[in-house]
């Protein structure tokens, strides 16, 4: 039923891990040729995937996979949240200039933020969805952990370089891609996404 | 996988007509011992469908159906829109009083704005839900047609007296539920929903 898939999304971190995730599914994954500036004025995960989604299907006519993603931090009310890849631009907790990248200013934010909070617990959350014109699914994904003081490692992106995972004291940043997806928000949804995917097939 | 659903609504009309529609699928449509209030703050129908199924599921831990639906109206800049349901009471297009039942104010308000108003084109959207913990999936259904200029026919419920469905000349108020469910959006939307349904089975 559904064997290619469009992403929307032209983000480099993304579509590399999006990709390795669909290998050996048997769906192929197509790059859009433009990046759709999409408008993230959802109230929710779910929302924000299926503005995207819709979007490139649109444009494109073709079945499309999106992702929402972000990190949720209790101890500030759920922020970064939904606000997660813009977090530094927010006036919610003071904006941050970006210096180097807009990963560090959001991490640096966080960091600021967190100064002196005991309760560091976070998790990530991921909403998988795919669209495809009249109907869709989709499926979410969480991972449990903690904020650290510093970022540490050179992997994954976002603000996995100050995300430790429980049960590990390695930062998201700091596994392996392989042991990343393993545990990770996003492989959690995609792999029960899969799952659904191939019962329509 | 999933033969029991839960209904995330208690509104008679709809409880009729979703029940008519689940009859013979092999799925069994629960109803909910009370009727949540679930605030409508979403910003597209598949957003309130997701909002109020995930507020049942919360409560009941049962896959659970919803239905967010409306009356699109382009020459009212699409609204009644995903404020359907309480048109009355917006302050846009000035609030109208519930002389009888919410269901005539709105139609009332409706009937106002549109005095005197060429293009009565409009078209009932509605997006019909299953949430079930971390994943879902959705369908939506549309029905072209045009507003009357007064209501006619006791059928169905909301603004159906006021609707005529394109090639009919009856409202959708008068038609059979039969003939309702073959061309209304929430029947489209449901046997696609019902069809995705039975391939997860």
């Amino acid at each position: 039923m559904l064997n290619k898939l469009l992403l929307a999304t032209t983000s480099e971190g993304k579509v590399r891990e999006i990709k390795r995730l669909f290998e050996g599914s048997g769906i192929e994954i197509l790059i859009a040729d433009q990046s759709l500036q999409v408008e993230e004025k959802g109230l929710s995960f779910l929302e924000n995937a299926y503005l995207k989604a819709k979007a490139y299907y649109e444009v494109y006519g073709i079945p499309t996979f999106a992702d929402d993603s972000g990190l949720v931090i209790p101890a500030l009310d759920g922020y970064p949240g939904i606000y997660s890849s813009r977090f530094y631009s927010l006036s919610w907790g003071g904006q941050e200039p970006v210096e180097t990248t807009r990963d560090m200013a959001n991490i640096k934010k966080v960091l600021r933020l967190m100064e002196g909070v005991e309760d560091r617990s976070a998790y990530f959350f991921a909403c998988v969805l795919v669209y495809a014109g009249d109907w869709g699914l989709w499926a979410e994904g969480r991972c449990d952990g903690s904020i650290t003081y510093e970022p540490r490692g050179e992997g994954g992106f976002g603000y996995d370089p100050i995300f430790q995972p429980e049960g590990y004291t390695k930062t998201m940043a700091e596994l392996r891609p392989e042991e990343k997806d393993k545990i990770s928000h996003r492989g959690k949804a995609l792999r029960r996404l899969l799952e659904l995917l191939k019962m329509l097939k």
